[in-house]
């Protein structure tokens, strides 16, 4: 059986040169629209897919985008990545996606991957464990454009698109202040990652700004659900004062704490108001009270970080000679928005329990 | 600027040949431990990555699996491909998604993408549109392992990986009976996808068992949260008497149901019970009540599905003169499981509200 239909093959089924339907396939303007038109169609009919493999070592283009994230189950990334798909589609590029599950082998397994395959460029978001860039900077010397989104490290000079992490946390805590929190506790992303320390920021300096101490035992590591209930468990059994607000990395711990909090008879917003950081708007809603979060423009980003990956190849084959390095990395910032829901305003509560008040 | 550091490049910098290079990249015997270390090191100094491409090209392997999914923002496709990533990386493959957003057209670019970047397999998840199953067969005539999972296509005889879809239902629809249900409704997904038919005839079989009537109009095509919204609203509205059940075509459409239900003043699960089919395990266990679902255990399904293209690739290697087509498709159907909430049952929801009866 015979694996793929050549060149070869339509140009013998009409008795043309290959050089001609490898023309005509490409629209060359030396060729006749009657040529091509046959060509098109004994293509159609003999399924001829063209070898990318063997163009793009002659072209050494792809059209293709690499994108790398941390998890695809996080609704946050999957938003990205719809954002991405949405302007490269359009401009002719496909998206392949690979996924680090937080591993940084993994990550560097797939970059190395997507350099050898010949991608046109890569858009990423680190994993929380990346230390060592060195795999970043590989891609760079291969002229080949990189932008980090959400994740981004100050280590690797490279385009980047991020939200106000550092406004949104400030705003976050100001809005708590403002519902009478005094004793806010922070659950709170590594440090290694620009962004949570970028949040971890907003949040003393807010603090500070309305001249609130910060306790350091209210400032916990705590990034997923079960980490946050958790938390929440040893904070209510060893019987200390609870803190009346509580800042979270995200929406997943926000919820975490939300239900362990009720589940142990402790009310919210009554006794303890919650707000999130946007990762997943599926769930926000859903929860009695619902969640307040600072709301990011995912798709956006994505659509952002496309559009920078096109410039900087225009910019690139424009001036083959000049290398990366010379050029300024430019950086994007989106804004953020604070969401208020009932878990962290009473007014807004009473609202939401009016709503099914027919209940 | 040297764009790849190639096999000369290390051969050159440790005068020896290149062939000695490439063997001891390939740890082949021949070489000497020492010259293996000599080179290694050498390659790391150099930045050197195998070109993929050229080698792809030469022993037509890429190591790499192609996945083509609807969409990345349900929770349930991102934990089978968390599944089927499990099982690749051990066995030396990565991975390399696709999204169609359940639109055709992408789904034939992206196979045919995945054809001519040399994948060594294709695993699919078809869109809801798919009619057509030319770019399907493509890929078979190409000797290439095509695997369904999910969302599998009678017409395309290819290895499958699904779920008791009938089965489930039709537990899901007798759990409903048994909690004194009469009346039930079923929110239906598309006729075109042979897993949404399976559960549509899992309910009809069940309602036939229990000597039930089906009311035609009771029965409404509602795949997501808009939808199922939208047809609660215009039941209410309608003034005509509400079923006292709903089968919901999954997660989603039941938390659609359950919140607009509880607006317009309807108890659940008190006047109407409610059950979903599994989607997404994020929020089922956030709303009051909480959603009852038939779990169906999407890991297990990537990672089979992996095992499944494994196979294939060993058989089609130990005999490549055979074609794919003279195999019986193999199917393996995965178990499902009704897990009931309080938004089926009565007791359990009254247990949901004891475990914070201290707020």
């Amino acid at each position: 059986m015979k694996a793929q239909t050549t060149i070869k093959d339509i140009a013998k089924a009409l008795n043309i040169s290959p050089s001609t339907v490898s023309r005509a396939l490409k629209d060359h303007p030396d060729i006749s629209q009657k040529t091509k038109d046959a060509v098109n169609q004994v293509a159609e009919e003999l399924d001829y897919h063209p070898n990318t493999i063997a163009q793009s070592l002659r072209k050494s283009r792809s059209n293709t985008i690499g994108v790398v994230v941390p998890e695809l189950v996080h609704h946050f990334f999957a938003s990205v990545i719809s954002g991405i798909e949405d302007v490269a589609y359009k401009a002719g590029y496909r998206v392949v996606i690979c996924q680090t599950n937080e591993d940084v082998e993994r990550e560097k397994q797939n970059v190395s991957a997507l350099i050898s395959s010949r991608v046109d460029g890569i858009l990423c978001s680190m994993t929380k464990e990346t230390r060592d860039f060195k795999h970043f900077k590989s891609v760079q010397k291969r002229n080949i454009p990189l932008i980090f989104f959400d994740r981004i490290a100050n280590e690797v000079k490279a385009d980047s698109v991020v939200v106000q992490d550092y406004e949104g946390a400030f705003q976050a805590v100001e809005h708590l202040i403002s519902q009478g929190c005094r004793r806010i506790a922070h659950f709170k992303g590594p440090d290694s990652l620009l962004i949570t320390k970028q949040r971890i920021n907003g949040f003393h300096d807010a603090m500070r700004e309305h001249k609130l101490p910060v306790e350091q035992d209210l400032i916990i590591e705590a990034d997923n659900r079960d980490l946050a209930r958790a938390t929440i468990r040893q904070m209510v059994e060893s019987g200390a004062p609870l803190p009346d607000g509580i800042f979270c990395v995200n929406d997943n711990v926000a919820v975490g704490a939300l239900l362990q909090l009720r589940e142990m008879g402790v009310k919210v917003p009554e006794q303890v108001k919650i707000i999130g950081f946007e990762d997943d708007v599926t769930f926000t809603q859903l929860t009695d009270p619902q969640i307040s979060s600072v709301v990011q423009p995912s798709f956006e980003m994505g659509q952002l970080a496309t559009h920078m990956f096109l410039d900087e190849l225009a910019r690139k084959e424009s001036h083959p000679d000049k290398i990366l390095e010379i050029k300024t990395p430019r950086i994007e910032v989106l804004k953020t928005k604070v969401v208020v829901r009932g878990s962290s305003c009473e007014k807004v509560w009473e609202e939401e329990k009016n709503r099914r008040v027919q209940e």
